[in-house]
């Protein structure tokens, strides 16, 4: 890969290997939502450079656009067009005369949801984060239900309330119900959760009737981002028989601002850990090279990391998922949104939620500022990060997803 | 309310009092959807018969569009004028000689999904349907959940895959497995099963953040249509523990074609079956008049009348599913639909799914053709129609929302 022109501060995760895309306006233009990629500490406005450059009608088309629907819905030839040319332009002396007007110092922008979601899935395909809910939610029955290991567990979340990163988290209210109580309580949750995931966006969808194999994963992703499905484990509790989670998990689910191009992870994939039960044919991932993502995520609560959860641990990876949501004939939209379930390693400080962090609030977590929590109180900021391999020993950012408790209305 | 100058068959449910409105195309303009309007064997161009009276310009501009989104998102108060001014124009003779020329004969449509669903939320509501379930599928304990009575259960299903009625279903594939299997197996749907349900249309939107009370139903509600929930029960009892159902319903659900205006249902409101356990403020709807609904439905399996699902008894009414729905926060969009879940009576001819009727397979339902049915077959046609009280004794129709049985493919 060519080095770019665009200064980078020391270890950016935005380097020349990543151009995440995303969405912004400015303070000057609020009402103008763009095309955005991020390189170091600046914004390319990419509608804007494309016709700096003349790029063809394809790239401007898909760039100069209000939205990444247009270039989300292309598909991956145009995917991999439209990136090979920024990467040009970033890249050309001879075009940084014309370039460089359209990089904005990435303070001066504001990042919008990179994205309009259709259909959110959120999975469940973490062995460790499953096995230790299990414990806390069904004790003294095997923690995985027996379907766990032949197919990733998932279900529908509300696409209506996925918010971008730095949305404040109003702390919903419900029907609560301890395990001691006769009869449920209606009130603010009093164990509000958080969940460290991965969200995969899919761009070019897929017919009604018709299978997404797993060797068509990359056709259809067009990018990754950071995932925090905020939940109201009391509310989920209580409600979650026989039909899921509903209302404990659907006030809000934020997202982080850019989609790292599934393209930018090639250095990232791994092998998934060793499954003990054979997969049925059309989730067999051992014949062709696997979907496992060496993403190094961290949680920080109010400035503390509290967990470092291992992407590459979890069972079922990302095209695997893929496969199974639509081998029933469900048909793929652009912008349907899925997520990896939490992620939690072996390790306590691997977990991604509180409620394995702190055993469901029997194991406080002790704080360096001297506080403790069990769960997350008003004020609290939540902010998930990650990191991931690049070629040639670079790491790629995936920036992060932050969002602030503010208390029940 | 006037008489229209539209010839009305007898027992037509598209009367005056009904004006349901859908989105068409014809044969000579495939790709220009627009509003229709149902009135006895025709359907409204209200677009254009905006323009041919000299409309307002609200008015016109929601009705002379592509879609309902217009008209939907507008709010209630919009929602009462453009009905006032429809009835006035099939009511008044001085404009009917402005209005006829845009009435189309309804055989001469083609029937469009009337909206695009935003989130898509599936309810359980009916006691006798719970009950059931519980115990085919948890046979030996409590058939209804502690939580039965405390709140409407429901859960997200799949947006995109919501398509309108006559559609194909195509039998999905999936994992099954048995008690008596020691593995899932792999293949198509053995036990292929509908649900006879009422869905409920958004229109106007809400803030993140802000409940949706009972008595602000109607403030947000725009109408009501049929739904069918493709149910494949093999996949179902494999994966729906402990997150709920998907594979086993997201491949397809489908919608009637006209949305019946709110409005129109005074005459249709009747109080819920007498509740055993007292609801929490926020879903006791004794105060007010409560949001029950007295549409008499019919299932027909090829032509044949296999039942007759009683709304009226409904535990949960949609106002309450509504208020829950919304009492944690969670926003509302124009186009979100949310359905009853299945509608069954007390009574075996009153069940509004194929696994209750036949009990799972082990009673067949034998048709006046010598056939006999546990689940769908390929080939079958799936019919769901229903009435409703409307003023002076009249009944307002919903149409139908059907389908066919296509082979795995």
């Amino acid at each position: 890969m060519p080095s770019t022109w665009v200064p980078l501060p020391t270890d950016s995760g935005y380097g020349i290997d990543n151009l995440p895309y995303g969405v912004f306006t400015t303070d000057h233009e609020p009402d103008r939502p763009r095309v955005g990629v991020a390189i170091g500490d600046f914004v390319l406005d990419a509608g804007a450079a494309a016709h700096a450059v003349g790029a063809t009608p394809e790239v401007s088309a898909v760039l100069d656009a209000p939205s990444l629907t247009g270039l989300m819905a292309a598909g991956r030839p145009t995917w991999r067009g439209v990136r090979a040319a920024i990467t040009t332009w970033l890249t050309d002396p001879g075009l940084r005369a014309s370039v460089e007007p359209h990089l904005i110092p990435r303070r001066d922008v504001v990042l919008r949801l990179p994205f309009e979601p259709a259909d959110y899935v959120d999975f469940y395909a973490s062995e460790h984060h499953a096995t230790n809910l299990g414990r806390i939610f069904r004790p003294g029955t095997e923690p995985l239900s027996p379907n766990w290991k032949h197919l990733p567990i998932g279900y529908h979340g509300r696409a209506g309330t996925v918010v971008v990163s730095h949305t404040p988290i109003v702390r919903p209210s419900g029907q609560r119900k301890a395990p001691t109580d006769a009869v449920p309580s209606f009130g603010p949750t009093r164990r509000l959760d958080i969940e460290a995931e991965v969200g995969f966006v899919v761009g070019a969808g897929s017919e009604l009737g018709t299978p997404v194999g797993l060797g068509d994963f990359a056709d259809h992703v067009f990018g990754v981002c950071l995932l925090n499905d905020w939940s109201a484990r009391d509310i989920q509790a209580w409600e979650y028989v026989p039909l899921g989670p509903f209302l404990g998990k659907s006030f809000a689910t934020s997202v982080s601002p850019w989609i790292v191009p599934l393209e930018a992870l090639d250095a990232a994939r791994v092998a998934p850990p060793a499954r003990d039960v054979e997969p049925l044919p059309y989730l067999d991932d051992r014949a062709a090279e696997p979907w496992g993502l060496d993403l190094s995520m961290e949680v920080r609560l109010n400035g503390h990391v509290i967990s470092r959860p291992p992407f590459a641990s979890m069972y079922w990876t990302a095209a695997q998922q893929l496969a199974h949501m639509t081998v029933n004939g469900a048909s793929l939209r652009p912008g349907d949104l899925f997520a990896s379930g939490t992620v939690s390693g072996p390790e306590v400080g691997e977990r991604g939620a509180l409620i394995e962090i702190t055993w469901n609030g029997e194991n406080p977590l002790k704080l360096p500022d001297g506080s403790s929590r069990t769960y997350l109180e008003d004020g609290d900021e939540v902010t998930i990060t990650a990191t991931a391999p690049g070629p040639n020993g670079t790491r790629l950012g995936f920036g992060e997803v932050s969002g602030r408790i503010v208390a029940a209305r």
